[in-house]
């Protein structure tokens, strides 16, 4: 094999070792030289190009470690994996890491979409009409200069000491200073992830959980083992064993009105989990995003446990509005302070004009009302979705009767794994958007569930769809 | 070694292995075992305490899974490293990851300091009063509907139109779907490091660099090398051997106006630049946050080379103010959706509330008045922050005369290292914010330069400090 000719003109840049460079680079992005095969010896290379072998070893070994020729002791040289395609094509992991989950954030973008029966927020009509607007105006005579610099690291203190007060009332004893502001919920869950935890750690996740915190864990190279959700708390069987197995860092879990099963913690169920914590010594992350859609008492974590075991997420954008955009998290002393270096890291200060808006909209007396109004009105939403449920021989997980979800799946013989992203498919083409719960299992896998949103679950659209592609009869007038 | 009295009843709960791992557990966390000690073997330890070999190598190995205890081949088993304080401690590798460059944060909280001369910001009172203020009264008016929900996953198309349209203007040409909007220009650096860089992956910086940018490629275990900075552009030689060397993927640069030096790229620069990130096959990450400080044009890299080789990355803290949290990034198209899933599973969307303001804000006839006056402010504010310079013997590094920053250093002898850290404490105890060279080192070396805001350095308390603390004469009349 003969590459090509070297120009040996003395003082010619490039010299005899770029040269070399350069033919094999050629070479191995022309695919004259294949991914895997092996390449001559040096000597074997020199003598072809009467080049001295100090010059082929020097070539080689520049290529070696650019990845572009692999070296094995005894086995010589090979050419290794081309992993530079154009710069701007989407490099090889990309793909795969992201996965088909992420039909999820697609379906965000897409407005002709009608039933949104899969998505995780309220309709846009239920959410009180007047009080941003309110808000907005009386941001509007706030002095520039009280507004337009990076604001504090922490965020708005005004807001942090609201939920502060908040939180105390609910029995989770912490000071402002406790509270750091995020971008919304799921970034507060990142920065925790990234600041706490390390590529490698083994953490516990509810079976089935957030899809986001998959996606973050994933992201992060945490291990995420699985610990199934019951009615009334969490598997905890399995955790304990889990943690005997495999040092737990952390277990990431939602106690009330749970995404996507809609199940909140009974008390005991509470008592237990945290009895565990204790033993096997792991972090709890309590993700408490709906709490205020939840008509009566239900335990929370972080007040039972206290900040030294649980660190507490939530955000504004269920209870308010998902365009708020704020969330936070509220954690033992000696952890604010490293989170907060985190999310400076990774954007600086989140916006103090929306932490002013959500300041003023939690005060505006209107709150406490549509708050009232939106729990009775999920309310009706779960009774007319489960009797749909009924009437169409759905299997419900369980009935919470509140917040936005009810996790259910169609009778048997029921759509699973290919059959599912194909039900799934079909229904965007008739503007419905389903959410399989194969997008929520820590281990993708699919036992027909799909986790509906009631508030846009009613629709007689969604289960005339429903009939006809799964070949349901008719429903039974109850 | 005898550590517990072995419970045999038949059918009690816990089990002989669970009764062996919870003595260990015990003696391990009472340091009655201390890290590093070696355990007896196997067998002596079952003779010891009457139990089976199987017993005793079932509870080592549940102990060497949770990593209490190590198992080397050939020479048996040793306690290992105590990780699990109280789990609400720091963990011991958060400290270390974050270093002094935090003194940055730190301030940021302390409204105290009132000559933020290390700061990277305008003073408040230099912003336009009345356009934010009007643009919030104009948002008061959009009705709810249409501004509740989370919003497109690229962000607010109208602005997405805007910036589209102001990039084509530099020659840079992109569609609105390839502008990805995000919770400001940090924001898109750690998507576009999560979404197309892996843990060890190795990049080119610029030294001195952005100082987020280093603490976001350490988060993200990237391999950084440093590049010099000239004022012409980069060190071509240095990166033409650093890429021979290394599999170069990115290459990040701030073309215009450099965080921390105020330097610019020339036309020749960026060419030369552009001419290695072909001849190695590279992405450009570019930096371009201060474009609209420039009062003359400048060489756009994007523009020159298109989105297949640069991503673009801006945003509105420096030319609309710091608060509106709203950056982006623009790129070839295979790259947008792959970054878009990035940002929604690190914090959903970004804020349309606060995009739609920085619309409004952008179409405002007071911003190219405003602009125009900011960049004669700064023309001034450089002059006089040099004069000062001269006076006290400082050397500047380049004086780019526009922007915000001034890259000096104080006479010889002057303070590196340790002492530096003592005069920027110094400093912070009378009210004044240095921002020491070490933070934007790739290497973090110190050659007792700082990075000067211009328009908080001409105030003469903070000349008057360097006089004491440095011990230099007084000034001559120039």
């Amino acid at each position: 094999m003969v590459l090509f000719e070297p120009d040996r003109r003395r003082k010619v840049a490039p010299t005899l070792v770029d040269q070399t460079v350069t033919a094999l680079e050629n070479a191995i992005r022309d695919r004259r030289l294949r991914q895997g095969m092996a390449l001559p010896s040096i000597r074997q290379f020199a003598r072809n190009h009467g080049l001295s072998t100090f010059t082929v070893m020097a070539a080689y070994n520049r290529l070696v470690a650019r990845g572009l020729l692999q070296s094995r002791p005894g086995a010589g040289f090979r050419v290794g994996r081309l992993k530079q395609a154009a710069p701007a094509a989407v490099p090889e992991w990309v793909a795969p890491r992201i996965g088909s989950s992420w039909l999820l954030a697609d379906v965000f973008a897409d407005h002709s979409i009608s039933i949104k029966a899969g998505c995780g927020w309220l309709p846009p009509d239920w959410h009180e009409q007047a009080s941003l607007p309110h808000a907005l105006r009386q941001l509007s005579h706030v002095p520039i200069s009280q507004m337009s610099a990076y604001g504090h690291p922490l965020g708005y203190r005004p807001l942090r000491e609201h939920i502060a007060h908040h939180l105390l009332e609910h029995g989770f004893d912490v000071e402002p200073d406790q509270v750091l502001l995020t971008h919304g919920a799921t970034q507060a869950m990142d920065i925790v992830v990234r600041t706490l935890l390390r590529p490698g750690d083994h953490v516990a996740v509810e079976s089935p959980c957030y899809a986001n915190l998959l996606q973050i864990l994933a992201l992060n190279r945490i291990v995420a083992h699985a610990v199934p959700r019951t009615t009334e708390g969490i598997d905890e069987e399995t955790l304990d064993s889990l943690a005997r197995a495999h040092p737990i860092r952390a277990l990431f879990v939602t106690t009330v009105l749970q995404n996507p099963t809609g199940a909140s913690f009974t008390m005991a169920g509470a008592f237990r989990l945290l009895q565990l914590a204790e033993r096997h010594d792991f972090l709890v992350v309590e993700d408490d995003m709906s709490r205020d859609l939840l008509p009566g008492p239900a335990p929370m974590l972080a007040s039972l446990a206290g900040a030294s075991r649980v660190i507490y997420l939530s955000g504004f954008s269920k209870n308010v509005m998902p365009s708020i955009r704020v969330g936070y998290l509220a954690c033992a002393k000696p952890l604010v302070d490293p989170c907060a270096r985190t999310k400076m890291l990774l954007g600086l200060t989140s916006s103090e004009v929306m932490e002013r808006a959500v300041h003023h909209l939690l005060r505006d007396g209107r709150h406490g009302t549509y708050l009232r109004g939106i729990r009775e009105r999920l309310r009706q939403a779960h009774d007319e979705v489960a009797a749909a449920m009924h009437a169409h021989g759905f299997e419900a997980w369980t009935e919470p009767g509140a917040g936005m979800f009810l996790w259910a799946r169609p009778p048997a013989p029921r759509p699973t794994g290919e059959a599912m992203i194909e039900l799934a498919t079909e229904a965007l083409k008739a503007g419905i958007w389903l959410a399989p719960g194969s997008y929520f299992d820590p281990e993708g896998r699919d036992e027909g569930w799909l986790r509906f949103n009631v508030a846009y679950s009613g629709d007689p659209r969604l289960w005339h769809f429903f009939r006809q592609a799964l070949s349901l009869p008719d429903p039974q007038p109850s």
